[in-house]
């Protein structure tokens, strides 16, 4: 008798996670997601690359919160293509709430999907929502030691905004040990400064362009 | 037969609450819990609190992070009564963790004992961890729209503090705003504002010694 074994099961977020990231691919949607505390310019940063990516590439939008749907309105104002995910008490999105989000959003239509999590950077760093990259977003304001007592999602994020660099003369902040910091948790990690409410988000923005660049063959 | 009925069986979490509160009120300890944001100022505002109660009041502090001491070495420069928490990847303190903090801090030459959360403003409003009251941080670099958006924090909240209002002039942040949202939700919560990292921290402190204050019988 064989006894059958049911081996390499993916957890349920994660199947869903990779039907996610097949779907993306198919349409050729290069996906991001945001991951920053409460307050630290998420829906900000994606308002402005939302101004200066206009005209050159189709972006829709699904962002997270505990309740309302204000970030959505504010980000409805730069794109039609936006939808609110409302958690409730969930800390976190997961990989069927953006799928959910993504059967409202015309995918075949569009370059870049952009997913606002949930203000919080604990949670997130732990789940796969079939998406290329995770962006951590810190700012200014929050003081420098945040990475260093936030490993988790230091170490997966593909990309560092430090946001509300314009409140820098006004905080304790010392950057070189923000940057030393995020260095011996994740060497190689690019680490981009924005001043979202400024306007100044042009290093997030070439870094989003230079991911969806076609890669040289050799 | 009869058959037993088990019921009202409390969680584990809220039956070692409960066990925290009887240890507590068995030394005449009064304790808080603080919840905000990564960055909120936490550790800042318990700083400068300790700094005003010097000489006044015996205070010992539980602080949780995810990784590192650095909270509790601060802290230490202000009491010797100090105890760091580690939590990993877990996004909230549970009673079982402040109990296990409570056994290294000398209770009954205690009159306060203030808990540090971890940095986030969802998960830990769902925990009780058997302390007299929860005190819930914004800033103003968060943005107003901050309570509106974390129903839970705030309905749970027995005091509301609006941190960093030094940053005020440098930020786009209504106070009115922030105000009648949290009203609409918890419409009896005192709301105090602190600078912590100015040393203004005198309504907090002040709200606290009214807890404390014997209450007048008829």
């Amino acid at each position: 008798m064989k006894i059958p074994v049911v081996k390499k099961v993916l957890k349920l977020n994660d199947e869903v996670a990779q039907m996610n990231r097949r779907r993306l691919k198919k349409s050729g949607v290069f996906s991001i997601e945001l991951i920053g505390s409460p307050g630290s310019g998420k829906t900000a940063l994606i308002e402005r690359t939302l101004d200066k990516l206009a005209g050159q590439m189709n972006v829709g939008v699904a962002v997270g919160d505990l309740a309302t749907s204000y970030d959505a309105e504010r980000i409805g104002k730069w794109t039609e293509h936006v939808v609110q995910i409302n958690t409730g008490r969930g800390c976190h999105l997961d990989a069927n709430q953006v799928m959910r989000a993504m059967r409202r959003l015309p995918l075949d239509e569009m370059d870049l999907m952009i997913v606002e999590n949930v203000g919080n950077i604990i949670c997130p760093a732990n789940w796969d929502l079939g998406l290329d990259a995770k962006v951590a977003l810190f700012t200014a304001s929050e003081g420098d030691d945040k990475p260093i007592k936030h490993p988790p999602i230091v170490c997966s994020a593909d990309v560092i905004v430090l946001n509300k660099v314009d409140l820098l003369p006004h905080v304790e902040f010392d950057v070189e040990r923000f940057t030393n910091d995020i260095r011996t948790l994740n060497p190689d990690v690019p680490i981009v400064q924005t001043a979202a409410t400024r306007g100044q988000v042009c290093e997030f923005v070439e870094w989003i362009a230079a991911q969806m660049m076609p890669q040289a063959t050799a």
